[in-house]
């Protein structure tokens, strides 16, 4: 059986017997390895919270970036291989700026979400801007359009959910279920700070300070926060 | 003998001995894996009933998308890979705007299907729009045109044929034995819904309700029911 | 042995040490899995007839099309993977109007019936609409023209032959050996239609039904037998 | 040693160790499963004659073509893959054709020749008409120019010679004994066909008829028997 | 298990079941092959400090060039395969170049390590100008810009870090722990350019002389230490 | 150690542990299965004799060219596959072509010998006139230009040398010695052509005829001998 | 251990888990059987001196070229496969020339030999000039520019060094101990022409001639020495 299975699974591209795509489940591997995010949509706006691995206290913190702009309405965080990460990102912003520029008006989250799923449904096609391998990372896409807030889940197989809230990364199945007993449509974004950095707290080994941990809000427009405005959620924990 | 199997089975366009194509049978089992549809042609239009697998809470159901409209007369479900099913379902709709623009008329429902099939038949040929892989869906494609309703049903080898009931995904075994007993040619579209519903009741794991499954009818035009109207035809069971 | 022949049978265009090429060979196995076909010329046009496998009472037996039209002089029954016939027919289609718009005149059968070969040479060489494989279909392509009716067979290797009549598929064996005892010369059209569909009711498992077969004529226009017609020859059977 | 072997043998174009290429020596196996074909050159033309092998008392002889026109002044006899013959003939038509329309005069017999072996050493290259692997056909290429009569003969290496007279196909050997025997410079081109038929006759397994066997000369332009022609040489046996 | 391995590591671009990328992490190891670079940021600039293989007495010790000049403003170290290094750095300076010409102000560090590590992530992808394999090297940017003085630290995945210390190569394990023990953010340029020597000399295996060692710092500008600079730091020591 | 060097050997373009090209090796194996070819050079100019392997009485002795003008001041003999060394002198007479047009002047020998080895180098590197495998052949290249005569001999890894006298092909190890002992420089070409022959006698199992081997000379043009001529040199022996 | 090497180093770019390319190194194996070459740098120009191996007396001496000049100013000894050689001093060559072109004066030396490196880094990469596999040669490159006489060493894995002295080939391990022995800064060029042909005697296993080695110098054009300026150093050892 084992020896069956890892005849199929280099194969980038190819069906095993029972219908699976190997390449796609191990780049969902690759993501179970990474820090945990964490996403909250509220009635005022989408809030997301993410753990920053410090390897060495001679690290620059706020070089490691796990959450990005893509456009001033929508951001994302990630887990999994951050290169990977900011190759999507990178053509999402280019794809919102020519969305403002042919229509005059920002992209909608959905359209974004899908414009990145597309690249990465096209690995191993050959084309232009694809890669040969499943991007290895998932995403949580937190946005504000004129539908309202909104968040969105991307896999690595290039599918996409909508989500009141949602974990990924190493420590997403015990934050998942946080989020299903605490999670309420009527949270406000403060609330929603609060339970997210609670959830974080959780799963991280370490310590939470605002050196390990970013926090940011797409409400409407999105906002990294600063050092002291993480002290800030901490202190309310 | 199995091992012969596997040394045919990743060559995705190689003949076996016996003269088949190992890697489409495995896309075919990738739709085995799938949530049910099912779509019933009557007299006034085609309906179309699928089971949304709603894995969290805190998924917006209204993002799992099962039924999408091709054009304003041609909607289709899907079962498989939605990631490949959006793909296809969006060649779709650039053939048939690109038939409205250059005749002045809709694509007949036929012409959209081969349009389909003939991307999916593709694969492996190193083409732009073609994947190195099979499509891992099948579709039921509801249509109304000219020659009145229809209902093609697809595979990933690129075949299609027209049908007046069909079940695909998981469940499609006990849900076609079931649509031979109960479908007749006078079925009214409401009596449609009815049969569909119930008979996704059956197959289903859960308990049915406007969250989990999606019904829509091409009756001359594509509308996808808002839950209230899904829940009406759940009262009606 | 077997091991040795494995080892070359996965190349598309390899010869092994005996000189064959097994991707062919094994693309001829794909047709003998396939439905029966049957090809008659008289003096007055060529009769096809094929059997239609429908699988299920729902299928709409009208949309299982295994006899084709490919100019109106010139039809083909087929019998292997309909989806590669789609893509044989779709392009002698091409080749004909071309050939028409050129020259103010319709292709010869012959002519015809190269180019479509010409075609299913190329698998394996990467051109733009060759494959990479061989075509798994033959075709008994029927027509008339200036020098009348003719009858050709094509094979997965790109060679074709002229006949007076021809069964292909599962049942061509046994359809091949009547066809020798029963075919002369001087048969009427309506003779040959009663010869092919007594022989093809031998091969088939189920009772012939309109529904379950197709008869078309060149004559020397194509015509596809309508169900009452396909009717009529049953009853003289 | 075998399993040695068979490890160079699949590429295509790969010396093995004692510098060999066996996609060459395979392709030439092809050949002598084929059909007999032999030629004679005497002072006043070249004479062709194959064996036709006629499966089945349904197939159109004629449209079993072992010899085929080139020009005017040139025809050839082939033995091996019909549909590769196809392709090597088409193009040395075009190239006959093209020099004619660019200086006025008809090619010659060796300079197509040549052009048609350029063709088959390509093999493997990924050139525009150039196949994949070796042309699995050998030919006998008569014609008459302004050296007067030639016979040339072609192997799937791509290499060729000029001989007086010539067997080649699965009756090579013994009919290339009698050929040695029976040549000499001053044969008329009626003993040329005598001597033709009657090796012919030795190495076939079935009677000789006008249905299968083809005779043809160049003398000085190519002119494929009528069956009566044919007819009248068996006669004189 | 070290057969699964093996299977799966010389994909260059495969994620293994664990989700894995082992090219990248292999590359990784020639890093730790590699001599040790160590580099410091201060308040007033930034230094850098690397160890030199001379392997023989004949060698040009200048030629060893393990610390390049990038652009006025940046410079970098490295460790691991030069020859590699060498095209990053190229690829840097072209970059830096093309944005002050069209921006008329000089490219930020971070930028510039984006645009390194961008070219990095792309082997395996078939571009113009990227590897077929990750580029087997590891650098310390060191640089000066609006932002005041920055040391980035990037591997061959393609991801990068800012940091305040960092050290990389074969002694990079005691060295970055000595870093953490001795750095301090209020260092003056001289205290880090002792620092970064004494422990440089305590991980190289030979007597540290002007020959086998190169300083630079990025003050605000890049300048690489003369033979009598260095000595002037050794003696320091 | 056989098994480890056939993993090495199939590579066309892959060194093998020992720093060993083993498909130039392989090519220059198919050289020794070729025909003997013998060059001497004198003040007077170069003479250059080949055997020619005649398998039939049939064939026609002048179609087996084994040495070809390149030039009308360049010749050259081959052992090894006539078809790859068609391709050679080609190539070398389209560039000595060109070099009279452009320059108006003929191409020096070593500048002719030179571009033949380039495309020789070239095997596997996927270039539009390059082969996929190195050419299994070698040449002596004889010539006269402003430097006087001149012969150089070639091998399949397109390296090239200039001797005085040199022997390639299957009987080439007995030739060289006894042109060693043989050959000084005052030799005038007369006595080359009975060197040549004499030592070609040695090393042929048959009798030497005019029909069995070609004889040429460059003194300072290019000319291969009549039958006649080489009659009367067999004549001298 | 030895299976799992061999796993890795057919690929011709790929890390083994060691962080090692293979085919680099076997490239430099091919070196290791090359014939020795010994280049010195005095401080009135540089020494090359190169052993010739003449394996047969009818070889001319003088085209057994191993010293060539790229540029009046450069000139380069080399070990290993001389064709692969030839490619990088055309490269080099056409590089000095196009610099002398845009710039109006000579290429440096160091530039010369990045110009060289750099085409060898390109290995594997598909690109116009670049090959399939690792350049099999070393080079000694010697020249003199503004800043006076320099020498550098090659690798195939496109890394340089700038040196006072340097062997390479089969006998550069010996010779490069008496180098470092014997040489000095202020060796006047009589006294490198000395040590070079000396060291080169000790390591040559047939005595030295004029025929059997070449010398030549950059003080400050390049000149080969002719056979009695060979001759002359001989005498003096």
């Amino acid at each position: 059986m084992f020896l069956t299975r890892t005849e199929y699974d280099r194969g980038v591209n190819t069906f095993s017997p029972e219908g699976r795509l190997f390449q796609v489940e191990y780049a969902i591997e690759a993501i179970k390895l990474g820090s945990t995010a964490i996403g909250l949509k509220t009635k005022d706006g989408v809030v997301l919270a993410v753990e920053k691995r410090i390897t060495s206290p001679l690290l620059e913190p706020s070089s490691v970036e796990k959450i990005m702009e893509i456009d001033e309405h929508i951001g994302c965080a990630m887990s999994g291989l951050i290169a990977d990460a900011r190759t999507l990102v990178e053509h999402a912003r280019v794809e919102t700026q020519n969305h403002r520029f042919s229509y005059g008006e920002p992209m909608t989250v959905e359209s974004t979400t899908q414009a990145l799923c597309d690249l990465a449904l096209q690995f191993g096609e050959g084309d232009e801007e694809s890669m040969s391998r499943p991007f290895g990372v998932s995403l949580l896409i937190a946005g504000h359009d004129e539908n309202g807030p909104s968040l969105y889940y991307t896999d690595p197989s290039g599918t996409f959910w909508q989500c009141n809230a949602k974990a990924i990364g190493s420590g997403s199945k015990g934050a998942d279920s946080s989020l299903q007993e605490q999670y309420n449509k009527d949270l406000t974004l403060q609330e929603a700070e609060t339970i997210a950095l609670s959830i974080l707290k959780q799963v991280m080994e370490e310590k939470v300070t605002p050196n390990n941990v970013d926090i940011a809000r797409v409400a409407p427009t999105f906002h990294l926060y600063t050092p002291s405005e993480v002290e800030a959620v901490i202190t309310r924990l």
